[in-house]
């Protein structure tokens, strides 16, 4: 009998899950006071529950194996956030000081690698005979998420990248990781292979529909809905899909005023650009491209073998991601 | 029938397999590049030597997961090397530029953090009813490493520093990889857990007697054995054993004096110094603990439940490490 717990409950069962359960000491506290520090504020957690969410689909008992591989995407995530923002020199994470910010970069570095050490001996706890397939796809998806992230500078200080080399990067930076929460899921619950590998599809497409909706949201967004001001992307010549595609669509005239503006670091570059990107009808390439990939979402969820009920609570969740206004 | 392999021949063997397995693939280049560089100068690869010499006392039968498990710990040793680096600001490693001098502070946490993965990628070579164990040590020791080096940054800045604070931090950043080695070999040998247990009791103690030598001949060594000047740890005020010992057997004047040591930057300050511990008999103090350790590894050795001959070539490699003069 599958059980059918909301997302919203089963969210909740792993944040409480994840607040009493954090694998670390108290000593030495420079270690993991920072640890903490950056577990406080509890983000979105997206990729444990796509990990519950997919195990609840596919098998509805609930063991306790599954928390701590939702809890292992988790401080992998938090890991690779801490060493990114060292390296992109970020001050404000989530409305707060980077952890490096605040605890130096020193501790950055070594609080990272001890979180990551974490991700893999919550791990460690997976029943026995799933150890492998599960260990297999989590090192398979962090060497990914590394060279995605590798990717993504060697993108700054390349001039000629193409929309496809994009869309590669952010596959690895960011779609791997979601996808892996999915098929991870599903193994726990022993599906057959062959779905596994379905929900780790469904998982990089929405991931690159998640990608590029936070591209059109920086950019187009609503500044009430999103919390910030739209233009981040612009403002740091970040290439990004619009960024990208814009200078794909240009002509001669378009071109140059684009160049013109990656140049400028005037008050009006983010109006100038957005208006030129409205020109070139880049808002439109942009939800034209979520929504090829979140149709290619909605056709794996269609191909998954099992009663229309049990995909519910996905549909639900994949739904609200997608229509997201932040 | 027991293989006796010379320590000698299985190091060739392991740095044949080594060069030959490194599971790095091409792109992207500024990811894999400096992981390559770090590898190209071999270092004295103890690490996966203990482990494949501790196999091969238990078992003899060469299968190709304690290669894998020989490679992660080269591996892993070496990721710490990147990230240490970093946070110590140190210029050279073992005679040339470290990977953060040469590529950048990005590239030295990035390629470090690929690395460590891929250690974590060869373990799960593993033949599967062993993948667990090793997994759960491997895990406990890696947390253990980032705890030493913490401590360790920790102790350069806090005054009150003693000698078991010094003890425990050197257990932890040196000591419980070599003895997860010898322990990771005997598991792989399915021996007994109580021998693998005695394993890694001689693995600690072999630790604490290696560590406690560096920093003797960092003091005390022989330049032209060693190849480098010494004082390096007299110079940085080093919180070493040595140092340790002589505040805590030095009188009120001496005291004095060794304070004012550690304030003056002069040309006498190593001379000075090193003429102080030796009225202090730092230099026998701290071979008497060396040989206190070492025969903890030999009545380990002794314990051991198998034939005398089974042991020679760990004997030999032991002693050889032990009476190194570099």
């Amino acid at each position: 009998m599958v059980k059918n717990n909301s997302y919203q409950e089963l969210l909740s069962r792993f944040n409480a899950y994840f607040d009493t359960h954090l694998p670390f000491p108290i000593r030495p506290a420079a270690l993991y006071d920072p640890c903490r520090y950056i577990l406080e504020d509890s983000g979105k957690r997206i990729r444990p529950l796509l990990c519950l969410l997919s195990n609840q689909m596919f098998e509805g008992e609930e063991r306790e194996d599954v928390y701590k591989v939702a809890m292992s995407l988790e401080l992998f995530h938090n890991f690779t956030l801490i060493h990114d923002d060292i390296m992109d020199d970020a001050p404000l994470r989530r409305g707060k000081q980077t952890l490096h910010e605040k605890y130096g970069i020193t501790s950055g570095i070594l609080s990272g690698d001890v979180m990551n050490i974490y991700s893999y001996k919550c791990l460690a706890e997976v029943r026995p005979h799933l150890l492998k397939p599960i260990l297999d796809l989590f090192n398979a998806t962090a060497i990914e998420v590394c060279e995605g992230q590798q990717m993504d500078m060697d993108y700054e200080k390349k001039e000629d990248v193409c929309i496809e080399d994009y869309l590669e990067m952010i596959r690895l930076k960011t779609s791997v990781l979601l996808a892996c929460s999915l098929k991870a899921g599903a193994i726990l619950a022993e599906a057959h292979e062959d779905m596994a590998n379905l929900m780790y599809e469904i998982g990089i497409n929405l991931g690159m529909a998640f990608q590029i909706q936070d591209d059109y949201l920086d950019t187009f967004g609503n500044e009430s809905n999103t919390g910030k001001a739209v233009g981040g992307d612009i403002r740091a010549n970040k290439k990004t899909y619009l960024f990208l595609k814009a200078f794909e669509k240009a002509n001669a005239q378009q071109t140059e005023k684009l160049h013109t503006l990656v140049a400028a670091n005037s008050q009006e570059k983010v109006q100038e650009t957005i208006s030129l990107y409205r020109d070139l009808d880049i808002d439109k390439s942009a939800l034209d491209l979520i929504a090829y990939y979140f149709q290619n979402v909605e056709k794996g969820i269609a191909q998954l073998q099992m009663p229309e009920e049990q995909k519910e609570e996905m549909n639900k969740l994949l739904h609200l991601l997608i229509n997201r206004e932040k």
